[in-house]
């Protein structure tokens, strides 16, 4: 079996998997107990959330555990509105981007039921947002801004660092104003705009040091990165107004209640903890020298195919193609035929029956989305893996081509 | 290390565990996902469903997985409260009791502070609530009873068949009124109270079939039953209008979205399977005889001790004792230094200064309160366990008497 859908989960490391593993049965207590069980699991969840924060470079305090990221995505949203809400702030104001996961655009649409107000930034044909449209979207009651690092049908890498400073700068600009003109006349202090950044499809292949991010917010989760499912993080920067979405134990500085998932929380620490700087590296030559072969080789051999993916401009595991003429859903069930796991888009979006908002937004049309397959190769992956997909796919192609009464041969 | 504060949590089965390894790096694929990984992902979801379902004699449907109780009954809680305003019920109440766990308490204040009316039910000196108290509290604008099975402090067990019976009548009784004479004059349909269970503590020793218990929703976890940290539900039953907490990718009927905790999920599964009748009826005999020697040889060898459990109306695994003139936590550190596990109260109230809400609700005071200890049996301890602690804690108890300059010896 050849597994080339990284982007929707990824295998739990060994190394990962062998460090939770004492936490099922023996040290197992609940890290809210003060005897030594308790001890022993809250040692467990300092060593994961001290990993964490060296990863994101910052203080283990502003470590938020969570569910996953979907939950993260819906804390930063839902927390910061409701801060702002009961601040006082009347129709809170949050820009997202088009191409955001579905974890960020449906907690956006419930909170425009509760009275928010939201601005979806539009992309390129690449997927990326504007750095001027962004500046021009920005009000006085923008309260947030969320942009997601890569985007997970696509790969594409949003400036997210660019975004940061254009914010920090808007933040700094109305703070002075304030202090010049405003506080004399006892003005309220202007609110931050707080920056919130999915970085889940980042985490294996950037840099998410959130300084020079420049980020408030930051969500990820363990198993997009070799690591378990239903463990995650928000990173909130110290001093974020922010309220929790799940109450009732006072876990997670109030923010997140809960007993704490240890070993998954264990697990977390551990794969960011393998992410080095030089295991990213190593990882990343491997990754993008097979998708760069991959890439080549079914542009070459395999007529009137689209690369969607800007490859100056995206994740090295990422190459997301549009086979005009064969389905997508038909190209993944063969391929799955052949031993070989790929997706059609966004696995969360697998089971819609509308065509990807990402690539609509990055103007493809909805019977191209039809015809479109993503790869994401891991750092398990090998030549063979890509050679044997290279082999398959073009008859696989050829085949549904023949079948579609529509498509007419290039 | 003898472990004795199972109601905190307990250490996974080791049948449990195997049945989740394989999901962590074999079948790892994410369940939304169409290829082979994720329909291998779905397969094992399904089973859990399926487990789930037998044990709570419900529709696997009727199940939404999510990372554990206190996520549960905060979705129980806001997901009624969310629903029912957005139908245009003004002032929606909520009865719960005063000796639920933070994780009701906490939502209920959330929820006063947005518009909703809470009423605690009081108890009696066993920690109990009264069903003629209950019905008295139960107005026009009710829409949720929320009444935890067993408390997990000192392990009452609340009536709650007879509370959901309470409910049902009243519902049947507005709804026969309504069809006699308010269809007629145009008059709304009236709203269904619904009746909801915190079933934690309950799952090991209690049946807890949902027609039995005539609930409409139930929150369990993994962890307190032998299984993972994590992961945990709740019933849903069908036709209850309830709105969800996360939002983002349409999984569990549009009730909680995230990628599923796979391994989690099995866990949970695998857990529920294993309380059979037989293996609970066998668990719980062999328990409660350990729990009544326990607390017969405490109650024998020292002085000046109250048992707060009711052993007549208590789980098997409870013994709650107020040791006058020691204090819980100097107990509780005492034993942790004899490798004996065990807890001043609630495990997510442990870092609190403020008495046990539970204990004060049943005219505990507060004096007393700080003077107790909870002993939480579970199905791998011996007579040697019960032994050690019978030798142990005479001389603690007295030690630390002798310490406390204002306890007056009996």
């Amino acid at each position: 079996m050849i597994y080339l859908d990284h982007s929707a989960t990824t295998p739990v490391d060994k190394k990962v998997l062998a460090a939770m593993l004492p936490y099922f049965d023996k040290d197992f207590g609940n890290p809210s107990s003060i005897h030594s069980f308790g001890q022993k699991a809250v040692a467990g969840v300092d060593q994961a959330r001290s990993q964490a924060a060296e990863f994101l470079c910052c203080e283990p305090s502003e470590i938020i555990f969570t569910s996953g990221a979907t939950e993260s995505n819906n804390l930063a949203l839902c927390g910061i509105v409701k801060a702002a809400l009961s601040a006082g702030v009347k129709k809170p104001h949050i820009i997202i981007s088009s191409v955001e996961h579905n974890a960020i655009i449906e907690p956006a649409r419930e909170l425009k039921v509760e009275g928010a107000e939201i601005t979806h930034l539009p992309v390129d044909k690449t997927g990326r947002v504007s750095l001027v449209d962004l500046e021009k979207e920005i009000k006085d009651n923008t309260i947030l801004v969320s942009i997601m690092f890569v985007n997970s049908e696509v790969g594409i890498i949003q400036p997210i660092r660019e975004i940061g400073k254009i914010i920090k700068k808007i933040n700094e600009r109305r703070f002075n104003y304030w202090q010049k003109e405003g506080a004399a006349k006892k003005m309220p202090r202007p609110r931050s705009i707080y920056f919130h950044t999915d970085a889940v499809q980042a985490v294996n292949f950037l840099d998410c040091d959130t300084n020079k991010l420049v980020v408030d917010l930051l969500s990820l989760t363990a198993h997009k990165v070799y690591g378990p499912k239903g463990a995650g993080l928000l990173f909130v920067k110290k001093g974020t107004e922010i309220k929790p979405l799940v109450v009732g134990g006072h876990h997670e500085r109030n923010l997140r209640s809960g007993t704490l998932n240890v070993p998954g929380i264990v697990g977390l620490g551990d794969a960011l903890s393998l992410i080095t700087l030089e295991a990213r590296e190593k990882n990343n030559k491997k990754i993008i020298t097979l998708r760069d072969y991959l890439a080549e080789g079914i542009l070459k051999n395999i007529p009137d195919v689209i690369l969607n993916t800007d490859r100056q401009n995206s994740t090295p595991a990422h190459a997301h193609f549009t086979f005009r003429g064969a389905e997508g859903e038909s190209i993944l069930i063969s391929l799955d035929f052949e031993g070989i796991a790929v997706s059609t888009g966004s696995a969360c979006a697998s089971h819609s029956l509308t065509g990807s908002h990402v690539l609509s937004a990055m103007g493809v049309s909805e019977e191209d989305s039809n015809y479109s397959v993503r790869f994401t190769l891991g750092k398990n992956n090998t030549k063979e893996d890509v050679k044997k997909v290279l082999t398959v796919l073009p008859r696989i192609i050829e085949k549904l081509r023949k079948m579609n009464p529509v498509y007419k041969k290039v």
